[in-house]
């Protein structure tokens, strides 16, 4: 029985300091339920001048990562700097010291989560991740072990609170993607360069961790078929709402006959599915399990506080371990990972889908009947039009949502339509997610 | 390091049956998980006769419960019968045996959980209740452990299946309340008697248990206002939807200056909020922590295999602690036994709410200045009335929402209303909970 833990943060930005504010703060709550004092030991950051609003104890604060990872009585390392290098590299060096890892690093660990594992396996330490999906919600521990009874056939996340407000406010107030991205920048809910939020990318690495335990298999970042939202116009969101449907940014992860679907991209879910009513920078969680039926977790994506409520809960998970003896009680992914298998991918080019189209056409005759002939020439049939009045440049909007139909075929059609000369912009797809509207019980 | 953890379950009913099925067809994949083999060596019902759709490997069916609770080999006791006694003292004979105990037992827990708790934390064993509250949802290790950084200030739950499908038909159909609970004891939804379900007391049972976690405090079920969903009527739904709201059977638990509000009622909540599109026997949890902000998760909160996902996750959790001996790792309620305060509750009278109240009255000339006048005299201001046309009988409603006001005067005018000779009826009150409609970012 251990009585004291030692915690050093590698990071005093914006989620370290509010990881040193919890363990400060609440510190006696923690000791009470963790059945051991948490202290925290190190904060190390290259800047030790600016002030984080966080008053550390004395001696605390260094800019010498040696101080951390040479310390014998340091239990836990968090890293909470993000970015490849120099993370991986001080990750790999803890664990090769015998100290358990936190951290909230979502695109290392989708780039090399399958080392860092492994590495931690071999050593016979935890690496704990909570934070790196999800923000404050508890939905890794919740899928590892709050669903263990369950094989999951289905995740689908909102997965990235840039993306989610930028879609919300477009969807509210008929904003162009141009002008909340600017002002998100402005806010601060976006960054500078957008790129990673906007393009699905910072979803894509959480989806890797997430169906690398729903599945147990090995998911890497390449498998994973990666589209954004920058395309989307108000035009698409308003034919969505015409047609019962919202547009969000979704993570989807499904497996069946053995095989695995991995795939981000904006998805027109039903109105009034609950998925729907994720707003703004927030973020959600929807399994499918074979005994539990569908699980939905909800909460806020990303900031201080909530992304440092989820590292504590990592070290206060570790800390019961390590105060009891028992490290490595539940696996970092869920299982073993000597028990975790290669990932099959099913191409994405297998995947089926309904899809929604809008092609920007000259408003000239036979334009429709050319559009769903070629269409129907590759066997996609066509479930609803809807053709609208011209814009000012005299381009006008086909809208067709399909029955289900194979991408392989989608992608063949739409690259004859795209080469039509009437046809004037390259078609923009959004796939459509039929998760059951009503509820099973009404 | 022990490889095979032996589990009896008592109660071969629809959760029994669940469980037994779980364990059996997805055994593989649990030992994995888990770490060790986790084998049902027992399942004893009086009802050794019954097919339940489960097929039980031969010697594991009994009728002698002394065939567990006598079995040296027995690790974890899984009371699934429900009700308080036997089930009471059979989960306490296992504890005296040094078993460790899993059950769904709420209405056991809300009203000995404290023997029970005392008892196991006596004797070193895990007493686990995930599958009580919220069916398959993982909620109690969600607020146990994936909450622990938090100081947690609310919950709110829509915690029972049977009175959220009712209001959820009530709300999308119209229906009486009459109407729908003959339909849902048709489908087998509710039971032939639903007081539990529709009182609100099963709902109180549930409250017990999330607020003594939450906030550290051995809340018991006298302490609990507790009042149902029979007396509303098409009619206040209607006015509700009109007036931005929908109204659902909510458990309330707030921490205030140390005080403690538990509370169960039908609720008006802003028909834009999350908790407003759970429908039918869906259930869900709201969280307000101090760092995570708010959380919601989501699930069946009910059903053979949604609980049985919850069951045999607390059994996993159980084994994977015998496996590695960590016993009591994390303390059955969220803390040391030893440290639960007493309660502090907050008085009903000093609740401060605000409210919809709904008078039948006989049409005639100062009614509404008669009224208001008495609302008034009690220091309750208004903030909009509705009349409407009389019905076939003459009867008039009168709705008004009122500003924030404390129980205690509404009660002393309500009386005072109530007693006035053109009241026709004792006037009928719903609490609202103005809880943040728009997300903060927005």
């Amino acid at each position: 029985m251990k009585e004291t833990v030692n915690v050093g943060i590698l990071g005093f930005g914006t989620v370290g300091s509010g990881t040193a504010r919890i363990l400060l703060e609440n510190r006696d709550l923690l000791s009470v339920r963790a059945g051991c004092d948490v202290v925290l030991k190190w904060v190390c950051d290259k800047d030790t001048v600016t002030d984080r609003g966080v008053e550390l104890p004395d001696g605390v604060l260094t800019d010498k990562i040696d101080n951390l990872l040479d310390d014998p009585e340091l239990d836990i390392f968090v890293e909470l700097i993000g970015g490849i290098e120099p993370a991986r590299s001080f990750i790999l060096r803890a664990i090769e010291k015998g100290k358990h890892v936190v951290t909230a690093n979502k695109a290392l660990l989708a780039a090399h989560g399958l080392e860092i594992f492994s590495a931690a396996a071999e050593k016979g330490v935890e690496v704990a991740f909570e934070a790196s999906v999800g923000g404050g919600i508890p939905c890794i521990k919740g899928l590892k072990e709050g669903l263990v009874a369950n094989h999951i056939s289905t995740i689908i996340g909102i997965m990235n609170g840039t993306a989610n407000y930028i879609l919300t406010r477009m969807t509210r107030y008929g904003d162009t993607f141009q002008e909340v991205l600017k002002d998100a920048q402005r806010l601060g809910y976006a960054e500078a360069d957008p790129t990673y939020d906007v393009e699905g990318i910072d979803t894509a690495h959480k989806l890797v961790i997430m169906s690398t335990i729903a599945f147990g298999q090995k998911v890497t970042l390449d498998q994973v078929y990666t589209e954004g939202i920058s395309r989307i116009t108000p035009t698409d969101i308003a034919f969505a709402s015409e047609l019962g449907f919202i547009v969000k940014l979704l993570a989807i992860g499904r497996l069946s006959n053995g095989q695995i679907e991995v795939r981000v991209h904006p998805t027109m879910i039903p109105e009034d599915h609950l998925l729907s009513h994720v707003q703004g920078a927030y973020n959600a969680v929807y399994f499918m399990g074979d005994a539990v039926g569908k699980v939905m977790m909800y909460g806020m994506g990303a900031g201080q506080m909530p992304t440092g409520s989820a590292v504590v809960a990592d070290i206060v998970d570790i800390a019961r371990n390590i105060s009891v003896g028992s490290a490595n009680r539940v696996p970092s992914l869920g299982m073993p990972f000597a028990s975790l298998k290669e990932a099959e991918i099913k191409p994405m080019d297998k995947v089926i889908c309904k899809y929604y189209f809008r092609f920007m056409v000259k408003d000239s005759p036979g334009v429709l009947s050319k559009i769903s002939g070629v269409l129907g020439e590759n066997g996609i049939s066509i479930q609803s039009v809807v053709q609208k009045g011209r814009d000012s440049e005299g381009a006008v909007p086909i809208v067709m949502v399909t029955h289900e139909a194979e991408e392989a075929r989608v992608n063949a059609a739409l690259d004859t339509i795209s080469h039509i000369d009437f046809v004037l912009d390259q078609p923009l797809t959004i796939r459509i997610e039929d998760l059951d509207s009503l509820e099973d019980s009404l």
